[in-house]
């Protein structure tokens, strides 16, 4: 497999980093090969301006970024990102969960690489999306340290449940543009976490790697899989019994 | 009043820009102070690292900020704004729905300005939070502009609904800190909006913030107000008949 890995945190010597090498070594230990996106080493910019477009006539900021897309002048470090998903089969987001969501600089990888015209159309200019896109036929996967215990991100805990959280990032991001969504790898509490179970957590994560191929994704409702009428809310019926929100959007 | 605007948008003259400046103009009018931190135009960075603690001893990146908050060594753009913040009694957050929440310039605004020490706790120095902390008496309101149509992200709708998606920032960051946080301010289908309807967008904004006094914020539970258990699940039966997920944590 191409396993891309998209690593974001301030420090390499944090969890978040020491799990990122336990992947990266495991994968390759399989024999995939891996290109690792390290969004603090290569001080990726983040935030979003038309200097991502270089020269374009459109002023609308959305549809520039298309523009600049499909004119070739989008900036280098968008363009090799944009390669890097091509080439890649799996995708792994390495981050820690800070305020109930990733760090700023990962959003800003999503902000500036899923431009319009690569992951989303707008206006007259749609593109398949929800199950269908450019990165269709390949899988992501989340691996989030959160700092926080699992009961208070259980189903009634205080946070909310870590699966709706999570939701606007593996369906509004990752499946958007077509891949298919793994379960995501969460290690909770790691504030207290000490070596002990740091051991235990790095077995299950290798472990995870080593079967990556094998895994599920969750089964998320493809737009044009006849589920959703033409103002696109689900059609009357199709839902598991008590299932709402969120919930609707994946068959059970 | 004293009213904080955080605004994000890259272009002056998009439908964000001139609805900042449409409220600001009518807070003005109505006699209130008003701030605002154009995150863009101060070329805000986005991305939090140890840069911005000054030289503190704590090698864990959270407890760091903690300890940079309490020394007293926090970057000066991040004092400025926890500075505007404990000012404010009102705080509106403009930006534009990307990819299914703000733009990584906002996100790193609350990123770095959302201490440790300051918005939350860590730890065995938990502070009180949901209802409770630093911000509490004050007020939080969201004005976004969604490129899609409401359908989509309606009850049923396949974004999800546009309450669920925007939990995270209602519930996961501006109560945490204790704020009260008002219904939002939503336009949808921004892609397609013409002259005629931005005037009338323009005249519901102003009279949404000649109201803003007197809006009701959304009733959610404070952690401390015995509704939840020792492992902050929310105890049986609290719930509305057939609430669930996200939904739990506003009083019906």
């Amino acid at each position: 497999m191409n396993v891309l890995v998209v690593y974001a945190h301030p420090k390499p010597d944090s969890l978040t980093g020491a799990l990122k090498d336990v992947a990266v070594q495991q994968l390759r230990a399989d024999g995939h090969q891996v290109r690792i996106t390290d969004l603090y080493a290569m001080g990726w910019k983040a935030h979003a301006d038309p200097d991502d477009f270089g020269v374009v006539e459109e002023t609308n900021f959305m549809l520039a970024s298309g523009a600049a897309y499909h004119n070739g002048t989008l900036s280098t470090d968008i363009r090799a990102e944009q390669e890097n998903l091509l080439w890649a089969d799996t995708v792994l987001l390495h981050f820690p969960l800070w305020w109930f969501s990733m760090p700023a600089i990962m959003k800003g990888w999503v902000d500036r690489v899923f431009t319009c015209g690569f992951a989303y159309g707008a206006g007259g200019n749609a593109l398949p999306r929800y199950g269908a896109g450019v990165l269709a036929g390949r899988r992501a996967m989340l691996v989030v340290s959160i700092g926080g215990r699992e009961p208070s991100y259980s189903d009634r805990g205080v946070n909310g449940p870590v699966d709706d959280l999570l939701f606007p990032i593996h369906h509004g991001i990752l499946y958007y543009p077509g891949m298919d969504v793994l379960p995501p790898f969460l290690v909770y509490d790691t504030i207290r976490l000490g070596s002990e179970r740091f051991d235990e957590v790095a077995d299950d994560l290798r472990q995870r790697m080593s079967n990556l191929a094998k895994l599920e994704p969750i089964r998320y409702r493809p737009q044009g899989g006849g589920d959703y009428d033409r103002s696109l809310r689900l059609e009357p019926g199709r839902e598991a019994k008590g299932a709402s929100g969120f919930g609707l959007h994946a068959a059970s």
